[in-house]
């Protein structure tokens, strides 16, 4: 099994508790399920939109950079948290869901949001909304390093999500965060097992190490 | 077909496509679903909502207008966006649906959601929260003009929502969004089928004049 | 029947209605429904924590309170409203099943919320993430006074809680605030009951005294 296919096995809360087992942050505030009930996990294709200092003089199209996305990547887009224009919706859907590409994550807005829900892709974003951003922004960048609300994320990092929020994990941290997470799940395993035959929590909690849910020192 | 009725072939994001293609601004930004699924379409009865500057000294009655409101118009609701006191709830939602109202779009906060969920009444609003507005805002106008985040309504204006939020089509241009967002579907349609038959997105694009979508000049 | 067995008849709305009759302030500003159609009734078990100010030397164990809580007890975590941590999530969630507690209150983020919802636990947060708040806040106070959004809650107050939010009604106003919540809900039977019978609302709401629903003096 790839690491990717691990990573199934997991949901955000034990690898978020993985990322600050590896001190490291990963978390994408403001991010929210669109489409509920989905998970993401793939490497990060980026795309990063800049508004127009001013509405451009003749109509633009729209931003390109689809076709460029390999099978099973998750497209992350930084249009800088905005609610007022997108740059997601049912043609890209549709493209991404031929290409099998793994979902997109979206920091700003996206639209058709019936559609998208229906045909069950995976998608997470700040907000809902229906205003275009063509003539709006235009796209200043594809596969270059990103930062959303201070978390760096490269071409290839991991993207992880579900209905808890979205995830980057660094690539080059993704074995060890792997194994953190694997010890973190068995020992909240562990934790309620105890408190299933008659433990307190508290007690659980300090049996099985809580503090330093990945040392398994009592699993 | 009337206007209304043709209008009913849309969703918001081809509406509000041809709002840009006519150079105006409609989209209403903040004010979302609070029943899913629901279309909302019609032309606007507004209601403005002012805040006592200080407590009533008596108890004061809710506002009237809904006895004056025709059937199939959308009630549309300034509260100033308002979260912290609800213009809108079940005995309102109960009189619109006995008059046959189309929907109720609000700038502020309802409440008696899961009453109006299972009624099906299209509702939008800014907020859920249940603590009445009465002896904290008074109507303080209704047929009159609003202004809700900078995007002007007048009485008759068309309210046009779905999952993606809501836009005010101006009466008087309402003939003219149709005719664009029309073809804006058609050139959107033509772009899928496009990439179904094998083309990249950006060729089908450019083909397809996805940079003024409602030329359909090769449709 | 008890009184908290007779709030069972009331939703948000009433009960708020009751509060604003009693000149009494206690609707919880932002804090949300996490799984939707539930309803939340039980006295008050307090929770508080306070921010590290500088992250700790050495791995902490997560807050323990949970074995102290009475079956039926409301847990209330004031968390100060921060979105970018945790203070609820599964483990919790398990062991409040296990022992009847009624449900929880986070001023807060929350996280393992599909779980949560197939779980229909009755669980009310301001946020939804992943990011634990081990080591990033602690338990500061458990059945101390919290004051949420300028809201007092004592422990024992009565937490209510349905789909439109969550209130809390103070423990000594109780009796009042469901007499009052009784004549309202039959003042406003009576409203939709007269505009069916064919009266305006403006009418229905004169004779039935909608400006003191209380009253029930034409009831």
């Amino acid at each position: 099994m790839n690491l990717i296919e691990q990573l199934n096995e997991f949901d955000t809360a034990e690898i978020s508790d993985a990322l600050d087992a590896c001190d490291l942050e990963g978390a994408l505030l403001g991010i929210k399920p669109i489409s509920c009930g989905k998970k993401l996990i793939g490497p990060a294709f980026t795309v990063k939109y800049t508004a127009y200092e001013t509405k451009p003089a003749e109509f633009k199209n729209a931003g390109n950079y689809i076709d460029d996305v390999p099978p099973h990547a998750v497209i992350v887009i930084d249009n800088h948290g905005r609610e007022d224009c997108t740059t997601w919706g049912d043609i890209l859907t549709q493209v991404a869901l031929m290409r099998e590409i793994a979902g997109t994550v979206v920091f700003g807005a996206v639209r058709d949001v019936n559609f998208i829900r229906y045909s069950a892709y995976p998608l997470f974003a700040s907000h809902i909304y229906m205003r275009s951003g063509k003539n709006r922004v235009y796209k200043s960048g594809q596969q270059c390093e990103l930062v959303i609300n201070g978390i760096k994320i490269k071409p290839n990092d991991i993207l992880f999500g579900d209905d808890n929020g979205v995830l980057v994990i660094p690539k080059e941290h993704l074995q060890e965060v792997i194994n953190k997470a694997s010890n973190i799940k068995k020992t909240e395993q562990a934790i309620i097992d105890s408190v299933k035959n008659g433990s307190s929590l508290e007690t659980a909690r300090k049996i099985h190490r809580y503090d330093q849910p990945w040392l398994m020192s009592k699993g």
